[in-house]
């Protein structure tokens, strides 16, 4: 019995011992996390609460301040300096590396011992009116040293002289309505046309293809003068004396003229001067409305259509040359630019992601300015100051993103967009394989109305999210998102009831990123109301009033709206950089993808007959389309139920919403444009079609009213059918399971 | 005290329990693994060892004998039904799926009521002698229907007639020699040319660019005759009335010659059949010796060079035309080939990887054949046949590889790897964004001395690992491995002490996934001594003798050299896609790059005037090589310390490996040449100059002396240094710590 007793008893114990080792072991086993990776999602939404909170006006009023102090044109001596003070302070702000990348490209400047204008000639030769040579210097800037007087960058140098054609803004249907329907052939002339609705270069391209031997471009009040607004200083419209810089070549994404394809490195062969890329070959010249009234006032030839004129008072007669007494007068352009490979730098900021250190999100935007860039770049590199700024403290908090943020302050956007892409060129291989996303900060103002976006249709969504985490900077919208105020002010009414947001043109920095790599991006900034401010961008673009002082006596006095801006662009590269799951959505490209194909299919459907004949049919990008759509919403259906503990199969489905954009790349590029890749966005040589669906590969379909081969023509439209249902077909593979 | 007691001993209970419980806490917490991705390395070398066990040499004969009963050209009902019997064997075998992928490509054939030949016609048109209509059909097969006779596939259609001219292999230099040294002109003249020493593609090309209207090529004793063989079918040399079929076209990597560089699907739009890609634009015909003796032996003429002089019993004159008494006669070509779109078919199976389905191994070859295809590509494909049913008994046994594995059998290969480049092209985004590599598999055997491996530097290391676990094949030599008697007959003596591995080339199906998209790649077959035996390819090369019978009776009538080829196969595709890291070694490369670079700057050093003339210098790819040297030696060594648990960064040091070989892709292309992208690798446009280090972007440096403008030329040969020294840069960069 005692026996018995303690053999139970010992039975007992081990039961026991064994039942608690057991039990410890279970919930051990249970307690330890199975991946590392799963993740802390409402510690990543409370630093994005802090990040956005971090930002303060009034630094970005000091940011601005301290960096338009001074001229800074690409390759100046001022400019290196600055890139070196934002390296400092980069460093200083917590990033975990800042360097300053180097390129030797082709920039272009005035020759400062022959200086650039207008001439009226008379019969005896004597110059009876020169073009001014500079712009007013505006009050306090007096004493600034090397203010480039207005110029075209890489015009011809040249002494073209002969009698002046006025066309209108210089676009392919001006010169069609020129020649064809006035009778008046341009060959051989100067040709003058006003600045506004298409890209300057295009209009020397126009002037060339026109046989001209010289084309002036100037600015008018009816293009850069908004209603009830006084000249600068004591408001924001451009003063008479006032003339926009530029640069006229027509790159189509080469980045610098002479290393088209490869980084402009030390050891990088370079092209002849005369075969560099997009360089115009006549002489070009822009000029303010004071200066233009003289050239144009006393033209003869025929009146012009109303929608030629402008709002001086003048008749904008189109010439050729002069009238009555003024008959025997010409007009002579005196061009004198350099051309010079010139050392840039690229400033480059870089905060390590914590789990995936290869996947990057990049924020860029240029520092290098006409003058002092006041709004157009530094707006926006004051914003990126803050937001690494901001970064930089959160990094100290103990916050590191998932994913690598690179910061990058351009150098020669103005001549070409030539730090970014020659950046975008040295780092192609790893950028393909590794950028997430591109958001880009040029000017982060141009009017005072609401908020702009462009962006790529899978952010769409992720910009609505973060705006309605943000209040509106305006007056009396207390308490009102900036989601809300933004969507008050320009519905996307028709396509459905949101703020618009615009598809992504050309001519910032995001171009060799979106258009040649297809990486996802998007820019935002501050605007007017397009339905009502009829002027071209903003009217001081590009002249020596973009100082400090019009931001901060008209744009945005509190510096609020810069805020808000800064808070859009920050919190995207934050979603974009630290959510375990990419916040992109390939449903929302299915949606534009569907309406793009809708959009162009109406277009070919203006010529029936043609269509039946030449057996034309978008049967094939419907289809494709439709596969698209289905893939997909599958696709967002599998992510519903994703295991987010099984960091392979995370990173798998991420690298599907990575890799989305990159399949809309074409790798031989479109037709004679073989760095613009992008099947959907990539810009139309005419950019009269900027806005279109599939605007850079339909060019043929846009202009076959115009072509002098329809059949051709039509062959053409078939092909560019047949490669839009390819790409777009390419695209839904990617979104299907990969096995 | 009885409290106390009862307090202790409650206390000391609370102690064991609190003891163990915790016990089993720790016990549990470090008894779960921390991933699921922790490998069972040793698991995986058994499965291994299974599948190179699981092959048997006499199941490759029963494949190999299943498919070369009948005649299955592609484009053919034969070759559809075979397609079909692989599909359904693949899936018999287990695979997790098998789809059949057509597409509608350019295929040429002879015209069925206007039968191929050549003629020699007297002074009253009769024709005095025509070349045969057909092979002489080996015993076995004479009532076998659809044996396609001989013809230059994708020939022009025409009936040229004029004077012969003899002009050696065709090769570049053969007209260079005849033009400049000779004195006799090729324009007008139908040039006879014999097989050998380069693509016959390229004959064709230079035939044209020297202004020849016509072009036969003829199999010379010299080139397709092996001392002391037999013709077949007593032996397996060619006999006299064996012709070599084969395409005649310029593709360059073009695929389908109406769809460049997309798939040639029902909606695609196709280029007119005049524009298409490499079409020759003159009639070209293959003959025996037989035919050629007779041909040849009349001709007029200088005597050759001694090396003009194959093994016929004739003088080998060169014309132009016939000597003497045969003076008036010409030589006539009657050929009608019929271009047309058809459809052909890809068999394409998966095994779907466990832990990263969207990472592919692939394992392809093709299946059509120009007549048999005993050895093209039979030979190839029963060894991926067996390859396919043994990883299906490892499936059954609960294997399952992480990556997911891809085998293809590709058509239409013989008309310019067509059904390789369309599926390349169709699937090139997720290709580009998933392929880890791609395995080879044409024929498996042209000797019967050795292995035979080329392949990209940075398989060396696992090619010899796979080779050291297998056994030879050779007779006597039990106990040896396949590496050890490879090593033995093929020492890479000079460069190193191991076995000889080539580089890769082009004119099989890794052309689109290598070349074009820059995807890891190698293949490897048994072959002749490459010493002693000089004759081109192996000598029933593209004849209707090759049949099962000239594998089974005298190339490896044990097929235990099949079987080791298929060994060396599957274990490179095994090791690819089951381990945990990427067996692929990035010092190899380094080490290859080195020792290319050395010698293009070598070539370059022959003319050591022009070099300093022009400023040429290999500096920057002297230093690029290096920087990638010390980046890849970098990456092993961190490679060594890998937390191998953590999959993320497993999964992120895979990618850098993967990726290493896509760096080397330059997006524009070579000069002219689109899709022919690798700069390290892609072939020259001389194939003379094929085994030269960076063969393809050096064209102007290996023709610089026969170039008509050097200076020119030696500005490309910097252009392309500089190109190289980019892209070897752009690569070593992508080994780099990536934040």
């Amino acid at each position: 019995m005692r026996k018995e007793n303690r053999v139970t008893r010992c039975i007992g114990w081990i039961v026991v011992v064994a039942a608690l080792f057991f039990l410890g072991f279970i919930v051990g086993w249970f307690a330890k996390p199975a991946h590392p990776d799963t993740v802390n999602s409402s510690a990543s939404s409370n630093y994005l609460r802090e990040f956005l909170g971090e930002m303060q006006p009034d630094l970005i009023r000091q940011h601005l301040r301290k960096f338009t102090q001074l001229p800074h044109l690409a390759g100046t001596e001022q400019n290196l300096k600055y890139a070196e003070q934002v390296k400092a302070e980069w460093q200083e702000f917590g990033l975990d590396s800042v360097e300053m990348v180097p390129y030797d490209v082709l920039l272009s400047y005035p020759n400062s011992s022959q200086p650039n204008y207008i001439s009226i000639v008379d019969e005896l030769g004597n110059e009876v009116f020169n073009t001014s040579l500079a712009e007013p210097v505006p009050k306090g800037y007096e004493n600034v040293p090397n203010i480039v007087p207005p110029y075209s960058a890489f015009s011809a140098t040249g002494q073209p002289e002969g009698e002046l054609v006025y066309v209108n803004y210089g676009r392919t249907e001006d010169f069609f309505q020129l020649e064809r329907e006035i009778g008046i052939n341009a060959t051989g002339k100067i040709v003058i046309v006003r600045y506004g609705k298409i890209f300057r270069g295009n209009k020397v391209k126009n002037a060339i293809l026109a046989g001209a031997k010289g084309i002036i471009m100037f600015s008018d009040p009816a293009d850069y003068w908004a209603t009830g607004v006084q000249p600068y200083p004591d408001g924001w419209n451009l003063p008479g004396g006032g003339a926009q810089r530029g640069n006229v070549l027509n790159l189509n994404g080469a980045g610098d003229p002479l290393t088209p394809g490869y980084p402009a490195k030390e050891y990088t062969h370079r092209l002849k001067l005369e075969d560099g890329v997009g360089l115009p070959k006549i002489p070009v010249h822009p000029i303010g409305f004071h200066d233009a009234v003289q050239l144009l006032k006393n033209m003869g030839g025929p009146n012009p259509p109303d929608n030629w004129k402008g709002a001086l008072n003048i008749s904008y007669r189109i010439g050729p040359g002069f009238a009555d007494n003024f008959k025997n007068q010409t007009v002579r352009m005196n061009i004198h630019v350099n051309n010079q490979v010139t050392r840039i730098y690229n400033v480059i900021g870089r905060i390590r992601g914590a789990l995936e250190p290869d996947r990057y999100v990049i924020l860029g935007g240029h520092r290098d300015a006409w003058v002092f860039g006041g709004i157009d770049p530094m707006s926006g590199a004051a914003v990126v100051h803050e937001i690494v700024r901001s970064a930089g403290k959160l990094l100290s908090k103990g916050w590191r993103p998932r994913r690598t943020i690179i910061f990058a302050s351009w150098d020669a956007e103005e001549f070409g967009l030539q730090g970014s892409t020659e950046w975008a060129e040295e780092n192609s291989r790893v950028l393909q394989e590794r950028a997430v996303a591109y958001i880009n900060a040029d000017s982060a103002i141009e009017g005072m109305y609401t908020l702009r976006v462009d962006c790529t249709p899978s952010l769409h969504t992720l910009v609505y999210d973060i705006t309605k985490q943000i209040a509106s900077p305006e007056e009396g919208e207390k308490g009102v998102s900036l989601y809300e105020s933004w969507h008050k002010r320009d519905n996307w009414t028709g396509d459905r009831d949101a703020p618009r947001i615009n598809k992504l043109g050309s001519g910032s920095d995001f171009e060799a990123y979106f258009i040649r790599l297809g990486i996802t991006a998007g820019r935002s900034r501050y605007t007017k109301n397009q339905k009502t401010e009829r002027y071209s961008s903003y009217p001081v673009y590009h002249s020596v009033y973009e100082t400090y002082e019009v931001v901060e006596k008209f744009y945005d006095p509190s510096f609020r709206r810069l805020h808000a801006v800064a808070q859009v662009r920050a919190g995207l590269i934050f979603q974009l950089a630290d959510s375990q799951l990419l916040p992109l959505d390939a449903n929302q490209y299915a949606d534009s993808l569907t309406k793009y194909a809708e959009s162009i299919a109406k277009v070919a459907q203006k010529n029936p007959d043609e269509m039946k004949m030449y057996k034309v049919s978008f049967d094939s990008l419907f289809s494709a389309v439709k596969n698209f759509t289905v893939a997909s919403w599958d696709f967002h259906e599998r992510l519903k139920t994703l295991n987010r503990a099984d960091s392979l199969q995370v990173r798998a489905m991420n690298d599907q919403l990575m890799y989305l954009e990159r399949a809309f790349i074409d790798p031989l590029g479109l037709p004679g444009r073989p760095f613009y890749r992008h099947v959907i966005f990539a810009p139309s040589s005419h950019n009269k079609y900027a806005g279109e669906s599939f605007p850079g590969i339909f060019d043929a379909l846009f202009d076959i009213k115009n072509s002098a081969a329809p059949e051709k023509s039509w062959e053409e439209v078939k092909r560019q059918i047949s490669i839009a249902a390819f790409t777009v077909q390419a695209a839904a593979m990617t979104l299907t399971p990969p096995a």
